[in-house]
C-alpha cells in the first residue's frame, strides 16, 4: 500500500524532532517512506513553512547530490522572553529562600517541561554556531547541559570536584571558589574531551564566575575552543567577575533574609 | 487565512511529542488551528494511526465533554532488543575496561540519541502505571531519570550522598553499600517528594543491590510507594541481592582484567 502525504507529514515531522541538526538526505526519506524524492522535497516544503510559522525551528535545505535537510530546533526571542518573566515570578516565590540566602532550585531543575523550555532557549542563542559539546559542572549543572545537549544534538561532559574511579584518567585545575575565596580543584575525564572540540559551557547558577573560570582553564588545558557560556541564572555581585563574557536568562536582582523577599527578573541574554 | 491539515498535521504531532502522558482536549486544538472540532477529530485518528505504525506510541482517546487526546510515547520490545543488543556490543569494546573492573561509562551517559533511546525504553515499560516521580541518586544516574522523566513528563528528584545548603531541609537513612559493605547515608530533599507519591526508580549501575535498597528506605521515609526499578546495567554478583525485583536493560556477563575483555549481554528486561 501506497503512503500518503499525511502519514508522511506526521512521521517526517517526529523523525527531524529526534535527529535534530543533523543532515538528513532525501534518499533516506524517499526510502523510508517508498516515494519519489519529488514528493518528499514537497513534504519537506510544507514541513519547513509550518515549523517556520509556529516558531519550532528552520529547516535548513542544502541542494546537490550530497544534499538533504538539517532541522535546527529554535524559539523565538519574544516566545523565550515571555516563558522567562513567567518564570521569574516563579523564582520569586518566598518559601524558596533558604537560610542564609540560598535559593531553592531543586523542583525546577527536576521539571522536565522546564528543562525542555530552557533546553530550546539556550540552544538558541548558538544557532549559527560549530559546536562539538556541552560542558558543565557536577551536580546541578547536569540536567541543564542534557537539556541543551538534546536540542544541538552533541555530547554533554561533566566535570566534577571530585575524582570518581569510574572515569579512568583525569586533567584536573584548580580554581577559586568566588562564594569561599579558596581554592579548588575540579577535573574531567580525558578521554571525555577531544583536542579541538567547540565547548559551550552551561550552569545552574553564576555569582563570581569562579567555577566557569575554572571550566575555561580545563578546556585549555584540553586544548579545546570556549564558544561561549550561558548560566539559568546569575546571581547580584559586587566587584569584578572572574568571566566577563556570558549569557544569563534569569538575574537574581536582591535575596532579602529579613523580609524574606527575593526580586528575580531576565537575565542580560534579553539585553539588546 | 484557513490553516490546512497538512499544517495541522506536522503542528500537532509536533505538540503531542512536547506534552507527553497530558490530556489534551479537542477544543485545545480546535483554537489553535481555528478549526471545527470534527476535523480535528479526524486529524487525530490519521495521526493516532501513524504513531501506531510507526512504533512511535499510542494515541489514547477519551470520549466525552471533558475528553481529548493523550500520548503515551513507546517502543516495541523488537525496537528496543535491537537497540540494546548493538549497546552490548559497544560496551564490549576492550578499552572500556578500567584498572579494578570499572567500565567506562560517561561517554554513553553524555550522548544525547542514546538517552533518548533508553528513556524511551524505560518509560515504555511502565505504560500502565501511574507514576508521579522518577528517582535517582548523584551523580551518574541522573541522566538516565532526566532522560526517562522526558517519556512520562513527570518530574525527576536527585538523592545525594553528600548534603547541599542549596536544598534544605533533608530526610536522610543510613544503608549498606554493597561494593564496601559499609554503612553509608543519603539523603533527600523534603520538599521534592509529596507523601503518596508513586515512585520508579532508576540508576546507571546495580551490583549487589545496596544503594537501590537505601532508595526504597528512602522512599518509604517519605511514605511514598515504589513502583519499579530500571538500571541501564547490571553486573555479575555472587550471593543474595538486597533487592529482588528489578529490570535492567543490559547484563555484564563478566569482566577479565588479565585478558582485558567485557562480556555484555542484553538484561532481564528482555526475560519472559
Amino acid at each position: 500500500m501506497k503512503i500518503r502525504r499525511s502519514e508522511r507529514l506526521i512521521d517526517m515531522t517526529h523523525y527531524l524532532l529526534e535527529n535534530p541538526h543533523k543532515l538528513i538526505s532525501l534518499t533516506y526519506f524517499a526510502k523510508r517512506y517508498e516515494s519519489a524524492k519529488s514528493s518528499i522535497s514537497e513534504d519537506l516544503a510544507i514541513v519547513k513553512k509550518t515549523f517556520q510559522e509556529r516558531g519550532t525551528g528552520i529547516l535548513n535545505t542544502i541542494p546537490g547530490a550530497a544534499g538533504g535537510v538539517i532541522f535546527i530546533p529554535m524559539i523565538t526571542k519574544e516566545a523565550a522572553k515571555e516563558y522567562i518573566e513567567k518564570l521569574s515570578e516563579r523564582l520569586s516565590e518566598q518559601d524558596r529562600l533558604l537560610p542564609g540566602g540560598y535559593v531553592y532550585l531543586s523542583d525546577l531543575l527536576g521539571d522536565p517541561e522546564l528543562l525542555r523550555q530552557i533546553g530550546r532557549i539556550i540552544a538558541s542563542n548558538y544557532l549559527d554556531k560549530k559546536i562539538d559539546a556541552v560542558m558543565t559542572i557536577a551536580t546541578k549543572g547536569v540536567p541543564i547541559a542534557q537539556a541543551v545537549s538534546y536540542y544541538l544534538n552533541v555530547p554533554f561532559v561533566i566535570v566534577r570536584r571530585d575524582s570518581k574511579i569510574t572515569e579512568g584518567s583525569t586533567v584536573s585545575v584548580n580554581y577559586v571558589s568566588g562564594s569561599s575565596e579558596r581554592i579548588e580543584k575540579m577535573e574531567l575525564s580525558k578521554r571525555s574531551l577531544k583536542r579541538g572540540s567547540r565547548v559551550l559551557v552551561v550552569d545552574d547558577f553564576m555569582k563570581g564566575g569562579g567555577t566557569i573560570n575554572g571550566m575555561q582553564s580545563l578546556i585549555e588545558e584540553f586544548e579545546a575552543e570556549l564558544v561561549g557560556v550561558t548560566v539559568l541564572a546569575e546571581g547580584n555581585f559586587k566587584g569584578k567577575r572572574a568571566i566577563a563574557d556570558y549569557n544569563s536568562l534569569l538575574f537574581v536582582e536582591s535575596v532579602d533574609t529579613q523580609t524574606k523577599t527575593i526580586e528575580v527578573v531576565p537575565g542580560n541574554y534579553f539585553n539588546d
